[in-house]
């Protein structure tokens, strides 16, 4: 099964944890994306600009199953270096990459399947990545917590059909950050700034998917460093939606959940 | 008309505006919001905390009509120093200030009406404070200005429901700012931190009401600073929704729009 599994890695730690739980995959990183390649691993570098390359390369190496891991900005593409198939497969990914996130993921998902490949989300190569509904770490949240709660997942789900946010902060009702394109830590830095006075008690967070996300791609994810972050930024805890989130390293956010007094719950 | 007006004023510039333009009405600031009194006008000092006296200062200056002016945070309140309508009123509020900022202005509002007083917009007693539907100053937005627009339109419908979010910020199809309870100046600062790469083009804000929003309190206003922020954060354009958002010296922002090539149109 591995021997055929290939990891288009992004940054992050997801990719290198795939990779060490898969040593016979193939890595592949990509021009202009900066990612450390694990020892003793294949690895193969592509090129946005080259698709039809790298779908070679997939085929030779024996490769039917992609995994895409990590955190991967749209690119700038340079026309003059397509390769053939890039130059049938360029009008389509124009149209896709000027649309929201979940669009661009599903247009890509359909150009890699169509040469023959199987998508699979990253919780289906490593099961361990979700936490199961009802598995809860530290304290438990109060009554207005998960009054909180509640509205956080109100906003979440608003704006869900937007393909915007997968994260929101609530403290007493007080929606204090909501999630837009540069990620949870810069919200949780935002919200680490919110004037005391507004303040009617500790923030939550809570972090889902998006409505009718594709779960193989941009999964909501969440670490050790999310759980400093939420910490710095003064919060209570953090719920995510039990199936929809992969944590990463398990053992390390339970530790940071130790040393920062937080709770983590899986709804 | 003026002389039985009464300006409760909040911090900002919109209550000092209106004392300017008002002169015999009565200017109430409350103990605990640091406000500053303009000259020659008649003073009041409230306390939250004793509401009938407020009520008696009122009616024996005969006003009649109130404005609510100026931000205005939930005040802590101290049960000690409640006089006797506060103790009947104190349930009431009570429940009103655990809610959204809406719920919140509209209780007030039963409460002062149910005294007698009407409560009139900022607007109603100074017109030219709105920017009339196709006013525009500064350079023509481009189309993908336009259809930043629409999207951050989208946005603020989808979180209105929700008695959140009065302004959104948008470039190229992507959210850069929701707005949250710590206010617009706060967004447009934290999008100003947004790194290079998730930048597709120069972004717009959209200011707007919340729907059903009551117009009487917490209208969404922009002034000289708006725009020097936006600037600020790198923007193209604002843009806002005529009829619901107050332009607070209307020549300096047209010369905070000169200065810094923004565009402002009222749609």
């Amino acid at each position: 099964m591995t021997k055929c599994l290939a990891i288009l890695a992004g940054q992050g730690d997801l990719p290198q944890m795939l990779a060490q739980n898969n040593p016979d995959a193939l890595f592949v990183t990509f021009l202009g994306v900066d990612v450390s390649v694990p020892d003793g691993i294949k690895h193969y570098r592509a090129s946005f600009e080259k698709l039809g390359q790298l779908f070679d390369v997939l085929k030779q190496s024996g490769v039917t199953d992609l995994v895409f891991a990590g955190a991967m900005a749209r690119p700038a593409l340079d026309p003059a270096k397509f390769d053939a198939k890039m130059i049938t497969l360029a009008p389509r990914l124009m149209e896709i990459m000027a649309r929201g996130d979940d669009a661009l993921f599903r247009g890509i998902a359909e150009i890699f399947e169509a040469e023959g490949f199987s998508i699979k989300a990253a919780h289906a190569i490593q099961p361990d990545l979700l936490l199961p509904a009802g598995n809860h770490f530290g304290p438990e949240p109060s009554s207005l917590d998960q009054i909180d709660q509640a509205r956080a997942l109100e906003v979440l789900a608003a704006l869900s059909p937007l393909d915007i946010s997968q994260a929101v902060v609530v403290a007493g009702g007080q929606v204090l950050g909501i999630e837009t394109i540069q990620g949870t830590d810069a919200m949780l830095n935002y919200v680490a700034t919110t004037p005391q006075h507004l303040l009617r008690k500790k923030a939550i967070m809570l972090k889902g998917p998006k409505k009718g996300q594709d779960i193989r791609f941009d999964v909501p994810t969440i670490g050790k460093d999310t759980v400093y972050a939420a910490a710095a930024a003064g919060l209570a805890g953090i719920y995510i939606l039990a199936g929809w989130v992969n944590v990463l390293h398990r053992d390390q956010v339970e530790l940071a959940i130790k040393e920062t007094g937080l709770f983590l719950r899986a709804l």
